[in-house]
């Protein structure tokens, strides 16, 4: 069994097709050949902290997968990250470890951005004149950096709420394909942008209207008490997609929605999406919502591929 | 962050009381300072197997521990061991990594060891003429080693259903200096000792009569199928110990003879008896037995004081 460094593990990234590989994730979850048990989890008060234990596999495949990451938001008193994370790989016929990726949570960043490449893949419409970004942090970056293979447009539109942080994200992109034109108005996000990706940790809907021909990829809320996305507008949707519908039904923006009357009946899930089992977009006039609240078998998926090639 | 090997491991068990180390923690665990969330599990079919994840955090404490063990019991056929186990520490204060201890299921063999020391130290009769052991593999074996220095009698009984395994089991104890006598007949087992440790995988009643004057540590019976003692032997106990009235209450013996009749309502927990919180034998007539179902606090107290002096 060996122990991965994050160099090493951001060293081979560049080789793997994420999106194909988490694609495939997608496709073995909404088939039913996945197995995630509920989340483990631990909760401190003082420092207060919470971990989480994800795991799983997918039927037939050659590995399982144990996620352990942990959140403590006073870490940065005592100059340390406040996260940490790491996957352990077993081998799925005899339960042998393999590897411990100490990706220190860089892996379910990436898997959650490419995520967000693939909701815009099949669901954006054809012509996208402007990218909208929610949100300045690290999430609200890498959309966009994965976003670039996906979407031909380059002229972004980024919203915040904080000043500096929005210079910052333009002087960090000042050097890529993007035009990056920054706002702290959200109707300049809502009136020029066709696809959106909302990428906040925020508890109240920063999107309170939509215009038609536009795609939303909810990325920030995926817990019970976040929501960028007011209710009315999932009622409002020609097509809301779900990474995965019983994940959905108890956290994230459908969750938020359900409490208001929408109902789960019409969502589909992006593994149904990807392979042409529902209808998708059918025209650049429909209003399209995905919503990602995170599924254990994009970890499965990324630390497997990502071990394909340290090996 | 390190991995320390099996032989790292070894390397510092002597120097480690762990039978002081495995009290606190029986302690802390029966006063309501020790969360224990449910167990997280895999399971396989093809070939069959099962993993565990185990964890939890003491009050207060420094860490708090996830072991993740694994029995894939075709693998012998591969040429490998069917178990694999690690225990993974974090820092509670900041969720940081501290140390992966690769101890491949060790380290949950002796704490489960010395868990029954300290059964036989507090509820063993003043005088025991012989030890009696069922069983003849590891368990067995390191019951003995950890009885060493606990108790004085060195005359040992040791039953088996297996010739072969029994003659083996005297060899390996040969340079020891403890006296083996093996049998296949459990009446010398129940006639002859007044301590008796129960260390087999049984499905089936071993032990279906008892006399007066006997304390019977019982480790086997860990499962909900799995059952050692006859049920009516524990409503004729004058006392009966759990390590855990939660966990007794769903698996082992306890969970055994509940279905028979027998009543939670008198059973202590091992924690209390330490303390002296409750009544212990009374004198050396009486029948006590200690039922033990492996409790995550085991885990949390060994690999803190191994990691303690690895470090």
């Amino acid at each position: 069994m060996r122990i991965f460094s994050l160099d090493e593990i951001k060293s081979v990234l560049n080789k793997i097709n994420l999106v194909q590989e988490i694609e495939d994730g997608f496709i073995a979850y909404s088939n039913g050949d996945v197995i995630v048990p509920p989340v483990g989890e631990l909760h401190f008060e003082s420092p207060p902290g919470d971990v989480h234990i994800k795991y799983g596999y997918i039927k037939n495949d050659n590995v399982y997968v144990i996620k352990i990451a942990s959140g403590f938001f006073h870490n940065s008193n005592f100059g340390l990250p406040n996260g940490y994370g790491m996957m352990l790989i077993y081998d799925q016929k005899t339960g042998q470890p393999k590897a411990i990726l100490n990706d220190e949570s860089f892996l379910t960043d990436i898997r959650t951005a490419v995520a967000g490449a693939i909701s815009a893949k099949y669901l954006a419409p054809s012509k996208v004149k402007y990218i909208g970004i929610i949100g300045t942090g690290v999430q609200a970056r890498l959309q966009l950096k994965y976003l670039n293979d996906i979407i031909d447009c380059k002229s972004v539109i980024v919203w915040g709420r904080n000043e500096n942080s929005l210079k910052k994200y333009k002087d960090d992109f000042s050097k890529s394909n993007y035009k990056i034109t920054i706002t702290k108005d959200i109707n300049q996000i809502i009136e020029r942008c066709q696809l959106i990706v909302t990428c906040t940790p925020s508890e109240n809907p920063i999107i309170t209207n939509i215009n038609p021909g536009t795609h939303i990829t909810a990325m920030g809320s995926d817990t019970i008490t976040k929501q960028e996305i007011a209710s009315p507008i999932l009622s409002q949707a020609d097509l809301v997609v779900a990474d995965s519908r019983s994940q959905c039904e108890h956290r994230g923006e459908i969750y938020q929605a359900i409490k208001d009357g929408f109902s789960m009946k019409d969502v589909v899930e992006i593994g149904e999406v990807i392979q042409g089992k529902v209808k998708r977009r059918e025209n650049d006039k429909q209003i399209t919502i995905a919503d990602h609240t995170g599924v254990a078998v994009q970890d499965i998926q990324i630390s497997k591929a990502v071990l394909k090639y340290l090996n």
